[in-house]
């Protein structure tokens, strides 16, 4: 297979330092050319020092290079924790002759416990041994329960944006809950980065939920560094990023832990149409149904009676959709006349589409999975 | 064995009509006393018939019975779903010579099925035919997924309190999460009784949670009929209200649908102890962690990070007291030093403490159950 097409002037690496078992745990992408950065961070007040680190260093203005690791947090690691980061970034800033500030550094992984930074220096040094314009050991390096790499791409004109995402447990709305890390050679100058990808994290990643935990290192970082000489304008920019990050929320979704299915909660009408969405895609009971592929209209409208959210039950239309197939299950207050094993059978398909319209007006979709003996399997049996 | 005692004037009847497999589905408890009634509804928009007919009897004043069955919400079935409360109200009306406003009626099961009324009608004549004051036949009548029967008495003076509840999944604070019913010979005259279950609930049921889903059925209703001749004071029925609601709530989180233990979240200071409780409680993250006897001071203390209270995570002091000890697992922004494996051993034991302290102040408990295999199957494997 060929690498896929990434923008103009980045290279990227990665490699195993030994920080997790068999797989690659240290991921680098290093911009040639200067580049611009924004971000948007965890708003969990307990947070990786890389957090805090990283958010200063995109406020500086002048990052160029990321460097990730997987397999430790280093969160709840005390002062031992920032200085690990600053001596990660030192490193990177002595290998790619940039300065300690134009490092973004980010950690996923297990909590509490130091790097080991004998082991993080030797992923450091493989992936950036040889580094080059084919993204995959990068994508590798930056998994932690993932089952599968995830990336998005979006073409402006010329110009290429390419994504990367990592996130498959601790997973909620209201943040950007995972990693990922997008890089442009589109040229931004003039645009407001930074409102613009907070527009796009609005609508893609801060819709996603697979199950209501928000993580303590979860960062979304755009690094643009004009190499394609293609100045988008800010509503070409927006699309872009916004397709780009709302394939990614959809990947993550689809691999949430133990997931068999990408589930789409898409309400209409209401005063909150995205608070009912999400209280549907939270509720264990919907997503065990879903697990299950069991039709359970009951569930779910149950969910969006306590959402919190006003409507009246005998207006809401609820159908379900998927295999191809659109399937009425609830109207006037009452369960539609439906053929249960017939849905079912749909249901067993890999995307389904919850749709309930409350009322007239604007629509809101959340996106999360299914959860099955895998969730409770990766998550009892996974230790401190 | 011999039935339990049970406050003066009432009698309890329960058969099985039909509804569910196996197991009995009606039950009944009459006042042979004109008595005083109050009860706590469910919030969710989407209710039962029987909630808003059983809220109307309790306002007029004089209801001396409660019908219950299982095995059938009656929730989402319409105008039918409300003629079928009044008739059962109307049958029972007849069998005890009361009018249909003196009948308290409830339900629980699955939802959007209209009811048998024959078979309603079975369990009803048979759960009458033979009452007396062995309340047991009546306990397991009202149950559903749950596997134990949940009863608590409390005593005040020679007068007696005695409660049962029924619930297992679908439980949620911030409303009477389930049925419980309470009987009492004590004599309220003069007391707001209304008042008092509302604060029991407040520091009971209401700080329970198994699964975050809030029932469309749930409610709690209390009957005092003065059946003792003792009058209590405000500040004596509280507290035996108090511990008989606790109790049942105790007894339905460590009966959650799959569990294994029940977890008490206390946490102590911060502007909002509860919101920090309550957010640890319902994270899925730590409930597999409790499930698999993992400390995993980690995820309690993500959970505690963004339920949106402020705290300073270098000032929370993070104890978990199981099997007769007490750990240290968190403390000054990092994790304590601590044996895994024999605060894993202790994990194993039915009744697990998780005890935060953010700072000085008040503080909160939510009472809650560990997730495992057997919610997924449960709920999975259970179609509508």
């Amino acid at each position: 297979m060929n690498p896929p097409r990434v923008p103009k002037g980045f290279r990227f690496g990665g490699a195993r330092g030994g920080l997790k078992n068999n797989r690659k745990d240290v991921g680098v992408v290093v911009s040639d050319l200067p580049a611009v950065c924004a971000g948007v961070f965890t708003t969990n007040l307990v947070r990786a020092a890389c957090v805090d680190f990283t958010r200063g260093a995109v406020e500086q203005g002048r990052v160029q290079a990321i460097v990730v690791n997987s397999g430790n947090a280093n969160c709840c690691t005390g002062t031992q924790g920032m200085a690990d980061v600053k001596q990660t970034a030192a490193w990177a800033a002595e290998i790619f002759q940039l300065s300690a500030d134009q490092i973004a550094v980010a950690s996923t992984g297990v909590i509490g416990h130091p790097l080991d930074m004998s082991k993080l220096k030797a992923g450091l040094d493989g992936a950036t041994s040889e580094m080059s314009a084919d993204p995959r050991p990068y994508l590798e390096a930056i998994l932690t329960t993932d089952l599968v790499e995830k990336s998005a791409f979006a073409e402006v004109g010329k110009g290429f944006i390419y994504g990367v995402a990592k996130g498959s447990g601790m997973i909620s709305p209201n943040m950007a809950t995972m990693l990922g890390f997008v890089v442009t050679d589109l040229d931004v100058t003039g645009l407001a980065l930074g409102e613009i990808l907070k527009t796009a994290v609005a609508q893609s990643f801060n819709c996603l939920t697979v199950d209501g935990d928000t993580s303590t290192n979860d960062m979304i970082l755009v690094l643009a560094n004009g190499g394609s000489g293609v100045k988008p304008t800010a509503e070409e920019l927006t699309t872009g990023l916004v397709n780009v990050c709302l394939s990614l929320t959809k990947q993550i979704a689809r691999d949430g832990e133990g997931a068999t299915k990408l589930v789409e909660v898409r309400v209409t009408g209401s005063t909150n149409p995205k608070q009912v969405a999400r209280t549907i895609a939270d509720s264990p009971l919907v997503k065990t149904a879903m697990f299950g592929c069991d039709p359970n209209w009951g569930r779910i409208m149950a969910a969006a009676g306590r959402s919190g959210v006003g409507f009246d039950p005998a207006k809401a239309v609820l159908h379900v959709k998927a295999a191809g197939e659109s399937f009425l299950l609830f109207e006037s207050g009452v369960p539609a006349k439906f053929d249960a094993g017939r849905v079912s059978t749909a249901l067993k398909s890999d995307h389904v589409l919850i749709d309930l319209v409350l009322d007239l007006g604007g629509a809101a979709t959340i996106y999360t999975c299914d959860f099955g003996y895998g969730y409770v399997r990766i998550n009892a049996e996974y230790h401190t």
